[in-house]
């Protein structure tokens, strides 16, 4: 019932057509916390710097997410990304990537967090990826995403680290350039063939599609209708994900729990973007999630009836 | 229970990675009508020169698709457009458009064709959009296409046009281009204040999405490992939605019907991707379109359980 998170934690300038911060809790290990605990025990783990003080852990630690695993490095000053995001919002610009603390980083898992039910590897080197998932031998559902910057300098350690894993949660161009594949379908297949039992791919404001050997599912993104700030999305997505199929322990990660995991991946990141950084989810509460759920069922319900054809 | 649809009847050249053809039979009028005949009765209305013979007429009078509204012009020559796809088969290049009978034709629509239950006014210039559709003056539903070129250069008139119809066709871009607006459900919404009751959004191999004043739907494409071409998929795919509506003269034009007639659409558009030009509708049967209609709503389903949630 617990999930165990490695990944980024970092401050974030972010600049969008509505606005901008200067810094913003961020990191895919945070967004993807702070999603996964609607839904389940939450274990972080990344390191930070001085800079990381009581005010940022209160934001995790008041969704209850457990940070004994985030580690302080004493001198370091925590990771630091700066980007833009064009009109339109699908195009992002990265001005800047100071990795601090991650650059020597490895990760060190404690007992508890090496005992969580499902972990999820969220997008850093993918040799220590591997080394995080040997440490979780016994976890019952590995998750892993990735990013392009990976797939091109670290092309085979990332597909030897996929191997290892049950569930590849990646961006649709991620995909392709994994596979060097550019049909979806043919794509997940190849991936599948390595080992993960489903592959989700995650299409921004197109919504996500799920991959599993016999099947195939695809969910629309929540419609809004004002997107402030798309940082963290994916890994929201994924914390809901990854969560969801956490708190079902007696459910095999097939394609019907898969479908309503993206549900709640799908919503939560809905509300992530609707505000900058963590401040949407900050003040979110369970039962605005399982509303969205409810409605995203009904906008992509339909009711096939028979009809009259010629020929 | 009849369509009209008023469009360009063409030959095309297509280059895409799985190969090339010279001569096609294409054009939006004709991929729409070979669409729309799995549903209910076609009149095709559009010119063609003294290239386009009986083998051309035969394959539309073989879906059952009345041919009394095409015009020929004599002396003149078909419309013929050649373009190549790129290895995604996302971007498209245009290599020759060649007007010819289509510079100077002007729709006259027979008594027949005028009163159709459904009138759809494909991609050609909004002022012969207009044109047919007070022609059309007595139709249940009238539905509209565009492109970027006449959004360009024809702005206001297209604005003028789209106020007289119903249903507004067109791809995200487009919608996104003639509004100004990035946010499709603020464009789509700028749209139904014109007059328009429903739009829908076609995103290509993302699928469709539709608006009406109260709801929201999304439906992914059908998912192929190969798509071989697809030029004419989008009129494929209203030629399903349109004739769906017209095949249930009873119902409103409202969220419901829509979201089946929908997956009719995005049914016959699968297939029309998976040979060159109409090849695959052709030999196409009711039972095929039905069975994938079925599949579709295989892979879009899901179950909303309840789920234990913290806070």
């Amino acid at each position: 019932m617990s999930v165990t998170v490695v990944g980024s934690i970092a401050f974030d300038a972010v600049k969008t057509p509505w606005g901008r911060r200067d810094r913003l809790l961020g990191g895919s290990a945070v967004h993807f916390s702070l999603s996964a605990s609607f839904l389940a025990d939450v274990r972080v783990v990344g390191p930070v710097g001085d800079d990381f003080g009581e005010a940022e852990y209160d934001v995790l630690r008041a969704r209850g997410v457990n940070v004994d695993d985030v580690e302080h490095v004493a001198g370091g000053k925590t990771f630091f990304w700066s980007g833009e995001y064009e009109y339109d919002l699908n195009t992002r610009h990265t001005h800047d990537t100071q990795l601090n603390v991650f650059a020597d980083w490895k990760p060190k898992l404690s007992r508890a967090s090496r005992a969580a039910d499902v972990v999820f590897l969220a997008n850093i080197q993918p040799d220590l990826q591997r080394e995080v998932r040997e440490q979780c031998a016994d976890a019952r559902v590995v998750g892993l995403d990735s990013m392009n910057l990976w797939i091109e300098t670290a092309h085979d350690s990332l597909v030897r680290t996929i191997e290892g894993v049950d569930l590849l949660v990646v961006n649709d161009a991620e995909l392709r350039q994994l596979t060097q594949k550019p049909n979806l379908v043919q794509a997940a297949r190849e991936v599948m063939g390595w080992g993960p039992t489903a592959v989700v791919v995650k299409q921004g404001e197109y919504g996500a599609s799920l991959y599993t050997p016999e099947r195939f599912f695809s969910l629309p993104a929540y419609p809004l209708e004002t997107v402030v700030d798309p940082t963290g999305a994916g890994d929201s997505f994924a914390g809901g994900l990854l969560a969801y199929v956490a708190a079902h322990p007696d459910e095999g990660l097939g394609d019907e729990l898969l479908r309503r995991a993206m549900a709640y991946g799908t919503a939560l990141a809905s509300f992530n973007v609707e505000e900058f950084g963590t401040e949407r989810v900050q003040r979110l509460s369970g039962d605005e999630v399982r509303e969205r759920v409810a409605e995203l069922h009904a906008i992509t319900n339909w009711v096939d009836l028979p009809v009259e054809q010629r020929a």
